[in-house]
């Protein structure tokens, strides 16, 4: 096995599962793509699916090690929730093909993998809601329903990866402070003076987990 | 041509483009799943598209029809955005299916849908993005960059096709209020008296374009 094959392989499959959604890219359409023999595509994986869980690993495994590192490091609901945002628009700002397909493509998984990535998305999930239901114990933010408001966070935060683009006009760093000066909105963040901003946050630039990469 | 034949290709068609995606379904799966023959099914349609087609305008001609009417109801920016928020909740949330499929599957559309829907979308986004930027201009809501407010209500309240089903602990017209909400909040809308709340809004129940259906 050669790494570099297994990098073309997993670019191929990151750009044509995101362009034409993964059942409608056969395994002879990768291998081309990736420019080796069918064949020898069977080196590195067992099937299709295994590059999907592969590529949803790779967006999810680093989001949740740093949400968790992130959330060590701040106290503040404001700050943990600018953290937390911030770093997963980075991602999926950054690497909008790959963490489209980690989006979008949980249906296509078999049932094992389906089981592994949803107890990784849950664990996720827990630790935005715990921003939320601290900020609201908290009195800071103000919600009827903490459920309901993390998985509206999410859906804003990841929908970044169906529209951002890294040649448009706006660079990645601010989109990830519009962002959590969205999201500060939405569960009505207010410290002594007010209604809190991005811009009265003391959380420094956005965690830069991933670099950002058009192909990926 | 049979309207009951038709109407079950159609339930068939939402069914499985949902499920699966639209490029993992054959003709044949269509035809079995709505119980007619293959040759039958070329009766009402040239092709698996004309099928995402018309899933799309189902969705979409309503609700720019009655986000024109809710907008020539209502001239306070926070009614207006109210309006619009709960019409498009209570349209993905009550027809899960379709919208997913509305929403995930423009990329497999061939160039002529795509611009057709390409219009139709902009169209509609352009009357969110056209409450938002009054609502800036009022002093009402605050916010740093319209398009990306914009697309993030967006984002938020077609969300719910994602994960909301009508037969689960959230009646519809909750829902639909508890959006809003977010919304309001997403737009720091505020009022005389401070931050505006779902409930300070002076707008009926939501719209009910489209009857909420569990097949659709």
């Amino acid at each position: 096995m050669n790494e570099q094959t297994r990098e073309r392989l997993r670019l191929a499959a990151v750009e044509l599962f995101s362009r034409k959604g993964f059942h409608a890219v056969g395994i002879r359409e990768l291998a081309d793509h990736a420019g080796i023999r069918t064949a020898t595509l069977y080196n590195y994986m067992s099937g299709k699916e295994d590059l999907l869980v592969d590529i949803m690993r790779s967006v999810m495994d680093p989001l949740g090690d740093a949400a968790r590192e992130a959330l060590g490091e701040h106290a503040d609901p404001c700050e943990q929730l600018v953290a937390l945002v911030e770093m997963h628009v980075w991602v999926h700002g950054g690497r909008h093909r790959s963490t489209l397909v980690s989006d979008t493509e949980v249906r296509s998984l078999g049932p094992v993998a389906r089981k592994e990535m949803g107890i990784l998305r849950d664990d996720y999930e827990r630790l935005w809601r715990g921003v939320v239901a601290r900020g609201v114990a908290a009195g800071v933010f103000e919600v009827d329903d903490v459920a309901i408001a993390t998985t509206g966070l999410l859906t804003l935060a990841t929908g970044v990866a169906h529209w951002y683009r890294l040649d448009g006009p706006v660079r990645l760093a601010e989109l990830c402070a519009l962002q959590a000066d969205l999201a500060l909105g939405l569960v009505r963040a207010r410290g002594t003076s007010g209604p809190v901003r991005r811009a009265d946050v003391h959380v420094g630039p956005p965690r830069q987990v991933l670099s950002p990469d058009p192909a990926l």
